[in-house]
């Protein structure tokens, strides 16, 4: 696969550009985390989502050490290539908490409000493991 | 209202804050723009989304020259409030180039792929005044 479309990309001044993780089905949005031409790339080659971790600053293949993987469906770039819009097919929680996404705390009357629950406690995904981000 | 839910957004190096915006009965993602405090403060306040442009360092009432405006339906923060889910009613289209949505291109076998049309061309959105960014 030609890598034609890295130029269409336009990544910031650290070499990152963020992404948006939408379920591709139900339209979820799931997480938003940055890649680098390298999470690009290998996201595109493998069909599973890579991400760059700011706070390990190291290639961070979702799922990992949780086995909550995100499949590739599509790679989408925005109207001027600083966005991108991943459609994944999501196993299990895509939130270190154990919730479905990260998008779980609402602002509602001008207070924050927790408005889903955990699926799986962290110490069940991720064992004695760092969890992931 | 108060605005107490500041202290649990993280905004950037910039006073920034990423925003995605979608459309709270279909899903789809529309695009995502930066905050500042002010624009959180004032798309709560009135209820109509106001990201803060960087090209043009000014806040960018989101409709004010094309009308097409975004209601807001909430306002949601991710796990680690650096990120901002911000679900909307649109009208219109959203993106600048008159396509509903800003993710019209899907990279497939490795090239870029235009896969939505435009709804109404620019010149008519805009007439003489500058597109919004």
């Amino acid at each position: 696969m030609g890598s034609g479309y890295l130029k269409r990309i336009t990544f910031d001044q650290n070499g990152l550009v963020p992404a948006i993780a939408q379920q591709h089905d139900s339209g979820e949005v799931l997480m938003m985390a940055w890649m680098n031409r390298e999470a690009v790339q290998e996201t595109l080659q493998t069909g599973r989502v890579c991400y760059w971790s700011r706070s390990r600053a190291a290639l961070w293949r979702k799922g990992e050490s949780s086995g909550n993987i995100q499949r590739l469906v599509e790679l989408r770039l925005d109207c001027d290539g600083d966005t991108l819009l991943v459609l994944v097919d999501q196993t299990g929680p895509a939130c270190h908490t154990g919730r479905h996404n990260c998008f779980f705390t609402a602002i509602r009357e001008g207070s924050p409000e927790i408005i889903s629950e955990v699926e799986i406690p962290p110490e069940e995904m991720y064992g004695a493991k760092e969890p992931e981000a």
